[in-house]
């Protein structure tokens, strides 16, 4: 089946060649010509401008979008449907607002352009895992384009089964969903990013309590020197917290268990912060991704204006002098 | 080898059952002669008293309490002190507070008898997938009783070896670890649960903003009704949160996915806890940590006197008058 | 000074009143005629229609709504705006979302019309106490409706100066203060609303801890009877933590100190969520302020989903049977 | 009344002053000679040693012990004891474990020596403003040295009576309360502390969300630059969060707003810790108190090692780069 792609990153560029090395074709553009010519190189039919992308994709077109920003994913699906024909689908797998989604799919509608959105998960192992995909939009047209997200998708590999999933549809348990209608694709992979964000600061946490379990202020009978990389791998098997993201860890630690080369300045992306919101739409407590969210704040600082007021206060009521800071425990 | 039991519950009986079927033997002991003949009948020693435990067993001798509670498993352990002589070993695989561990093993050695604290992890998968076990205490006498920690830890398997650790202790890839002197075990299995809580709650606040998602309180265009075993079966494969807690959740969630046979009355087990003491103890923030020990304890209440203040101050100041409580969302 | 006043609900009825006692007129319209008649009788004029409201006011018209919803005020003040010429003053006193003050202010001033969004602190007792006011729009109108916000605002009264205000605006010691352009009013209003839900919650949670100190999973030698009323008022003086809330509070608990004719079902409006809101589009970690109305979402629930993700998850690995849920701590 | 004073610091030291100056007579004893001499020059009796300090004290002796450190604590009780005899009374009035004085209690009493544990608020400012005390004890002995509480303590002053008072304890309403037995004196005042965190940290929050308004990360029409002194000032009237914590913030604030004299680590002490270990005893959610608390943690932090892991795992999954820190808001 063919495939036109824009947006030849890292996500967008790995999807391409995973869909060519099973039998699929593309057709791919980006602004910069250099990533243009490179998978051209590699088999894919490469495009000067949106005009000729769209020219040399064959009706219906399908064309997915997997550009960085907001601005820019807005600009060129509006550019793109311009140069589209009713029957054609526009692809947004970015990480996109799913409220933007909702708004766009039914613009699209309008015009008789279909428009799915979706969440893919996968990161630089994508290519050899396979991809995670959150899909929504109307759910023909999903059906239509099975092909690529079945080439796309993990497959069941090596990981068991989940019993009580007969009569449930089976795409599912090949890593791929189609969630609901515009919007859902995103809503999910949101909520997906806003559970790591969680599942991170849980294991961050231990391994920060671990570190520090030898500092001074602790009796000397109390005090552990704990083995970081060993403890990080020990948990992988038999116990109730193995997952992916601790595999991560224990490779990260087993290399350098200071973790000295890393500055401790946490990014935080759109959908952590959605997350949070879309739970206080919905008055749902979530304590723990709102909390792993906001420690991603406070990396950010060197000093917040809060801790500031803090120590003002505690000037004026108990003449509290707070000492410059320095660090006191390990990090 | 060798090893005593005392304590045929779920975990016990389950441990004695996997060193047998491995060529190994054990002496057994429970209140429960019941439990003691039951064991006895797949190939164990059984032994009617305390006494008749220690005699059975061949010296040097290896006794593991696996008893549930705080003040059972330290009368135990006293009384079987008595009993013992120098060289012998006492294992608590329970679970234990870390600084209990410190004191006990500090008053052994000064009797000559060795003490090892082995936190333990398998739960009821533990006969087939194997005991993940953190142990503290001597490291000649984790040596010498390697033979049985080989065979109750679960082995590598098919879980990927991780890259970086030629030099490690390759006992750690196996499953289990000598973390340090003696609390150390129990401090490694504490963070071990601290971050378990912390996991369970990103996931399932991750699934409450996905469940309430369809609420009246939100524009209908912004509602969706997600399925949420087809949402945790299609994160088990490329997604960033694959996790052994994800695939008990889309297996509970595939049986039955409103959960209703589940109250949501949720318990907590003292390693919760202290987690959260020791982060304090050690000044380490654990906000996700200690949100989700508290989600818990909110769990069990009907209304805490906390919110019934804030009801007061808000008839104070606003003359408001709150309505009965009724299920406002979906649970 | 004339002041119309839309909406004579508890504030918008107590703020004509106040105005009144000190020299001022107004000409008052609610959907109620019962309203608009009981405020005629005490010396307001009344209006029947918009339009007659309108037609009563003298030039130029200064027109103060104060209504409880988002959708009404929002068609209140375009029906208004129809209605009214160049040089007139439309203020939203109500709890308006700031974002929609920006919008409406800069609408609003395209057809002349000035717009001033009063944030309004008070409740039931500022037609006594006075209200508190922080002001968004242009600076010369603020100024001159200034006869207005004087007769209001509660003023210096015997609360202490604050040293060092030397040449600051002496409008702020009073309790009124132009923050702003439109929006800025309601968005100090705002954080006011979110810092009020985390002073609460902080002395709820104080107050829990110290009504629970009784249970019987302490220590006997470890528990005690509190009395709640007799500690909220000791606080009152010559501790670090005196306040308005804490008066109320006392007040509550001298009264009926099991608080149990409250339900603990709390309320939230927009303000706490949309300060949460604001935190995160700032990226400012609000731990205390997001916990505070967290509370109160979970107050009104019986049970959530997440509780019941945990209990299934516990179910699957370690087959805990979670009791059925029944008060385990005072409330 | 005579009282005897150990400890002569900023607390120790006016508490003497406040009594001599209300007619009461002191004997003092400090390490430090010269605020011996310094007190004695003000009226007091001066001791050179412990002993000469026990010998001047009239019987039965009361010894009051403000001393900043548990060991110092403990020791000079401990010392004290052995110089006093039964019907003496030992007063601990600095910041100690209640569970150090129940068993401390307990201790004494066996000897026939009266303990009393007094949670004593009130800061420099005490001298003028007086000492909110919560006392833990025997009735018979608080009732017995009423004259030096009542002193001490601040009276009601201008502060509003709470209605509904009568028939309870008027001593309370002077700023004093017999709690309980031993341990609910220090108990109540930990609980004020914690409650005291919660307070400074919902405003610091507040007022850091209205710092970074006018951030560039924010739509122009969305920024606003607002003045912290004159928000501070305005809040303090007719608003429902005046405190004395704000006014001291507004103090602050008018002084220099920019707090740039202040480094923002923020030290903590035991009673905050202690309060989140009693919450957690009790299994109460004090999500707030706790999150405050953490605050100060992280405030004291060049970067955790959580950030760190965190950073190790993006850089796992997705091939993210963390920039170096940098501060990215105002503080």
């Amino acid at each position: 089946m063919q495939l036109g792609m824009i947006g030849l990153g890292r996500m967008g560029g790995n999807i391409v060649r995973r869909l060519m090395k099973n039998g699929h074709t593309a057709v791919v553009y980006d602004k910069d010509a250099k990533a243009v010519a490179s998978l051209a190189g590699e088999g894919a039919t490469g495009a000067d401008t949106l005009e000729d992308f769209v020219a040399k994709l064959e009706k219906p077109r399908t064309a997915w979008v997997m550009l960085p920003a907001g601005k820019i994913t807005e600009a060129t699906i509006e550019a793109l449907a311009k140069l589209m024909q009713p029957g054609d689908v526009i692809i947004d797998g970015g990480n996109t607002f799913w409220q933007d989604d909702v708004r766009r799919g039914a613009a699209l509608k309008a015009k008789g352009i279909h428009y799915l959105d979706v969440g893919t998960s996968g990161g630089v192992w994508g290519i050899e895992r396979g991809y995670c995909m959150m899909i929504g939009g109307d759910k023909t047209v999903v059906d239509q384009l099975d092909p690529i997200f079945k080439t796309l998708a993990p497959g069941v590999g090596d990981i068991p089964r989940t019993s009580g999933r007969e009569g449930r549809d089976p795409r599912v348990e090949q890593g791929y969903i189609h969630a609901g209608p515009s919007g859902a694709g995103h809503f999910v992979k949101m909520i997906h990013n806003g559970i790591e964000y969680g599942l991170m600061q849980a294991y961050a946490e231990g391994f920060d309590i671990l570190k520090n379990a030898n500092i001074d202020a602790l009796p000397p009978e109390h005090r552990f020197e704990f083995d970081m990389a060993d403890i990080a791998e020990v948990w992988r098997r038999g116990s109730v917290i193995p997952s992916w993201l601790l595999d991560l860890t224990a490779s990260a630690l087993a290399e350098n268990q200071t973790l000295d080369t890393y500055s401790g300045f946490v990014e935080d992306s759109g959908e952590g912060r959605w997350t949070v919101n879309a739970a206080i739409d919905e008055a749902v407590p979530a304590e723990v991704l709102t909390a792993a969210l906001y420690a991603r704040f406070r990396s950010r600082k060197d000093h917040t204006f809060a801790e500031k007021i803090l120590s003002a206060m505690r000037a004026g009521f108990g003449g509290h002098k707070e000492p410059p800071k320095k660090p006191t425990l390990k990090a």
